[in-house]
């Protein structure tokens, strides 16, 4: 039913866990990013963007991690990955998942495609995607010191998956994620979960895992 | 019922125009951001990151634009603005939504506010802020091209909502949206609509309009 073309440890990494959250079988499909894989005709029919991941559902290809992490809590209501429509979360839920749509996912593609736009300008385009993850992390350590110990509360969510991918992706950085204390909490709290040693697993995912 | 905190223009207006759309009665608070009273402790306290918009739902602030866009539709089934769950067409709602905020929204923050993160490296991050503006263009341009009228095919939708604060954005830009001819056809399509002039009036904007 579901096939999802993946690089280990990219932006796939947040639709799969939440088809592991959701016990969801899906046939994984390897791009291989460094050989330029997701440029060639075949996959760019799949994802005109050439980018990772690309969700296959009943034969038709989907892409934009956040979007697919959506659409699969609407097709998987049971597994309460977030606050249902009418729920008095809902709002929260929305505005977390679009805050880091919106804000940090973008500043890490600058981070590691800084040449993207203008390779000239890449060594100032890192530095100040650097400096703009950072003070993204101190707003996320700050919002779980009042109203943690997920992102939205008591309750688990998808949120906090896509939290735990970004978190991942700044693990070699001056300051990775995990230096601010509640984001290293959390981190901690959601690799215990089973569906994140199913990840590392199926991903081939050491370093971080 | 709704109160919505505004700048002139500015990313509420895709909450604005998604109401005007629902015919959902809304109070107008205006956000002076030239005066700085996005960084007022009274308004922080609605909004932490300082920015408009805010919409105050039943006494409850919420924040982040496309969020809110899809929280009303969520409360506003009969207005129709996109296809609701379940709906085949859903995964294409949901993919261009996350994909307007994961890349053009973001780079107009940059091209509006260069020097966020890093001042001294303004100009070369607005420089590749507009040529990554421009290629969106030519994407969704592409788009339309084969898929249109509108974003998500032969219906009207918030998506393209979301697209035209975008394009209005691009006006003084070398490279207004609107030299793509099919981004032009698609703004003066949405700007006969009722809800643009509607917002226009309410927002008292002249230029573009
Ligand atoms: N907005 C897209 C971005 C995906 C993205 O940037 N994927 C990266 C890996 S994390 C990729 O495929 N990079 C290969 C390339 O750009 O050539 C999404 O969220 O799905
Ligand atoms: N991700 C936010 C971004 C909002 C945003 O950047 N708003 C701008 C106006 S378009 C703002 O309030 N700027 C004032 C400031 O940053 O001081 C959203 O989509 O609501």
């Amino acid at each position: 039913m579901y096939t999802l073309y993946y690089s280990p440890g990219s932006a796939n990494m947040l639709v799969h866990l939440v088809l592991l959250e959701c016990g969801a079988p899906c046939t994984l499909v390897r791009v291989d990013l460094d050989a330029g894989e997701q440029r060639s005709a075949a996959y760019l029919a799949l994802n005109p963007n050439g980018v990772v991941p690309t969700l296959v559902i009943d034969g038709v290809p989907h892409g934009e991690a956040a979007a697919l992490a959506m659409l699969l809590l609407e097709r998987h209501p049971d597994a309460a990955l977030a606050p249902a429509p009418g729920d008095p979360g809902r709002a929260d839920y929305l505005q977390w998942m679009l805050c880091l749509a919106n804000s940090q996912q973008p500043l890490f593609r600058q981070w590691f495609y800084p040449g993207d736009h203008l390779p000239a300008a890449a060594d100032n385009i890192k530095e100040a995607a650097r400096i703009g993850i950072e003070a993204g992390w101190s707003r996320l350590n700050a919002h779980l010191a009042t109203h943690g110990p997920y992102l939205l509360g008591e309750s688990f969510s998808v949120v906090d998956l896509y939290a735990l991918m970004l978190m991942r992706w700044s693990r070699n950085m001056p300051r990775p994620a995990t230096n601010w204390p509640h984001l290293a909490e959390l981190a901690t709290r959601l690799k215990s979960r089973r569906s994140w040693k199913q990840l590392c697993d199926a991903e081939g995912l050491v370093e971080w895992a």
